[in-house]
């Protein structure tokens, strides 16, 4: 028998431990639910003959070390931060890993022990990082293999409400970590355009709006993410001219975003004086240049240049900036207050359903013509926080742990889904699951 | 025989060492100049019968345990961080400190244990901070005794480069420390105005420009200083409807460096990809969209919206930024590439002249009538680095250990010279010394 631990039974649980237990029997694997509620360990475990359910707390050394000493690998799904500290006792009784998160520097120096121990630590495996890295390495190999040479690939990744609980005048509610609603712009983004490197500071971020179209949906726009100059190497495309990887948002979501920015109430460097005994009306007009007898809803559509009745400043106005209503934050920087208005505004409720997008544009020359290739996902959540998120991130890791456990893998160390041997059977099975692809092919006007 | 320790003999030390020296015969002072470089402090110690010089290792516990353990106070020339190891052993050994920096909340919180121990840790005494405190307090104590309503205080500090030597067209050199040119203004600023706060983001610091009036000099620019609402409390006017503090620029400069500031050049959180393998003109290309056919400079002036031959783009040209001359620093952030070009640019040199300026000024409510009040300090330095700002630093502090020596201040514990004890004595003396004020008072039509 197999032994898996899965720590963390929040949201995206729900489906990795559903894929498990489906396949527990057939492979005679035992399920592991821990979470730091045991009650909620026991709603996913859900009394199933192959589950249990256990309290668990990641900074409890001896306790960690027992459990994990007792499983064949772990699927973890805490934040980022915290897969450090499983690494050790991974390392010393011989157990897999696999999360969903980028591979942060302190995961990455472990490769070598890794190796060494002959585990595999696979991480990135879920959906953005993790299906469009699959889906991205599936479209460039096809072409490398057919003698095509690669000069642009942009991906396109989002989050977002579904057309139907699409409400506000935003477009957009908090259906994955509200912490990076924030921040996740907060830092410059560089990219490479014509051979050439790009870098956007974060006062520009949400200018530089690419727009897109996608297929079966319509248009969306992006701003860039962090770095796509890295994905140059981690492709294995160096000398491509053209890499850009964007944030998908409706349209006209950054450019009010961008408003927010230029105020400054995006800052993260200072804190906000007795926050707590100012109205979100008054902490706005600290921004503004207010004459004596001019409202702030005219001095922040003077400011931003846009027409006081216009869909800008509705989109501010709608979020309560120019109310009454008391922060009830006290020694908060600008981005908490944002973020803790933001999280009653752009609630995601039970009755919401959510949408996620991966879109990849490959370009590439081919016997004296211009391809392009497009490549699509576009799946909907359903009610009662059974998000798409949530399947588009379960369901990976749930196949990266059937792949490890049935030795499909070769590949040793610190790895993300990038091998033929990962991400073909995997996208393979997540299209089985309805998690698939649409590509479209057209010929580009020679450059 | 009193004995004084002065630590630092760099610029600064010449004018108070000898402030000290002349005095030390009638006071029966010695003086130990103490430096890293033993040469540095023998130079400036300069054979003096009540001098003596000694290499000084701030982080060698024991030696300097010992050394001040000898003095009655050491007047300290160190960074405002390095303050702080020198605390615990004023303490022990009853030993009183100045300083000429801002008073760190490390600093602050010694407040007790050097009252309970009798003794004055004096901050703040030097040019800005230090003569701006001594010359707002002079002036808000007169106007609260003849019985005035104050309504604004406005004070602006520059250290300039003087007339004779401004042969730049940014009209600036580093006469000071250089670490602040590009860091002083990467935070936020707030002040007052009408009695309503108002905080601007550094995005838009150098866009709130406030232009100034000198009395004899002519008209400079000012942007906002960090917080100048806590000068409500430290000067006890908590309900003073307007308080603003700002940095003294020639015209134009404000204009010129917030084109930095939004190009992107003066962020400090990422470093740019090898940096030392690209010239200047490459690197500012990264931030700017260059259609093919275009040059840097005209895809720069178009996106400052400014003319390609105008006054701006002359500026960015002049320092270097449009050269093929190579970047010489490996991982470098943009503000440090930024100051390496400054530091070479904005040279000052033995043949330059600097100037510094601190001007106040202050509107009140008396007799049913408005008046206002400007007070200025105009002072030029010389050639060979003997700067005003050495003197106008220097001088100070050298009249802050007289003050203390001599038993002239009641107050204990960490201050500022913000008592009267302390800044009419130490006005009285820097005039003397060739520091003063001219006033001029005006009245206003009435509000």
């Amino acid at each position: 028998m197999k032994n898996i631990l899965v720590i963390g039974a929040g949201r995206t649980s729900t489906f990795l431990i559903d894929y498990l237990v489906k396949k527990a029997p057939v492979n005679d694997w035992f399920i592991t639910v821990a979470d730091q509620s045991l009650e909620l360990a026991l709603s996913k475990a859900n009394n199933h003959p192959r589950t249990k359910a256990i309290q668990f707390d990641i900074f409890n050394d001896k306790a960690r070390s027992a459990q994990i000493a007792k499983v064949d690998i772990v699927a973890s799904l805490l934040p980022e931060t915290l897969h450090i500290h499983l690494i050790k006792d991974c390392l010393l009784n011989k157990v897999h890993l696999v999360t969903a998160s980028y591979v942060s520097s302190q995961m990455a120096a472990y490769d070598e022990q890794a190796k060494d121990a002959g585990l595999i630590f696979l991480n990135e495996m879920g959906l953005d990082p993790g299906i469009d890295h699959m889906d991205t390495l599936r479209l460039i190999n096809r072409i490398k293999h057919s003698g095509g040479e690669l000069i642009s690939l942009r991906s396109f990744g989002g989050g977002l409400v579904s057309p139907e609980s699409d409400d506000n005048p935003w477009g957009y509610k908090i259906t994955w970590n509200p912490m990076n609603v924030v921040s996740a712009g907060m830092a410059s983004a560089r990219y490479v355009k014509d051979g050439k490197l790009k870098i956007v500071p974060y006062n520009r971020l949400f200018l530089d709006v690419h727009l897109v179209e996608i297929p079966g949906y319509g248009k969306l726009e992006a701003y860039p993410n962090r770095d796509s100059i890295k994905y140059r190497r981690i492709y294995n495309v160096p000398r491509i001219p053209n890499v850009f990887r964007g944030s998908l948002r409706k349209p006209g979501f950054c450019k009010a975003w961008n408003a927010l920015v230029q105020i400054g109430l995006t800052d993260n460097r200072y804190t906000v004086p007795d926050a707590d005994r100012l109205s979100y009306h008054e902490w706005l007009s600290f921004y503004l240049n207010k004459k004596n007898s001019s409202s702030t809803k005219k001095a922040l559509a003077h400011f931003l240049d846009e027409p006081v009745d216009g869909k800008l400043i509705k989109k501010i106005e709608w979020l309560g900036l120019l109310t009454d209503e008391k922060i009830e934050l006290k020694d908060a920087t600008p981005a908490e207050i944002l973020l803790d208005l933001l999280q009653k505004k752009w609630k995601f409720t039970e009755k919401d359903k959510d949408m996620v997008i991966l879109h990849t544009e490959v370009e590439y020359l081919i016997d004296e013509s211009c391809k392009k290739i497009t490549s699509t996902l576009l799946l909907q959540g359903k009610e009662n926080f059974n998000t798409a998120m949530s399947v588009a991130v379960g369901l990976p890791m749930g196949v990266g742990v059937n792949l490890i456990l049935s030795k499909k893998i070769s590949e040793r160390g610190v790895i993300i889904p990038i091998y033929p041997d990962i991400y073909k059977p995997a996208l393979k099975e997540l299209a089985e699951l309805g998690i698939s692809f649409k590509e479209e092919n057209t010929r580009l006007p020679a450059k």
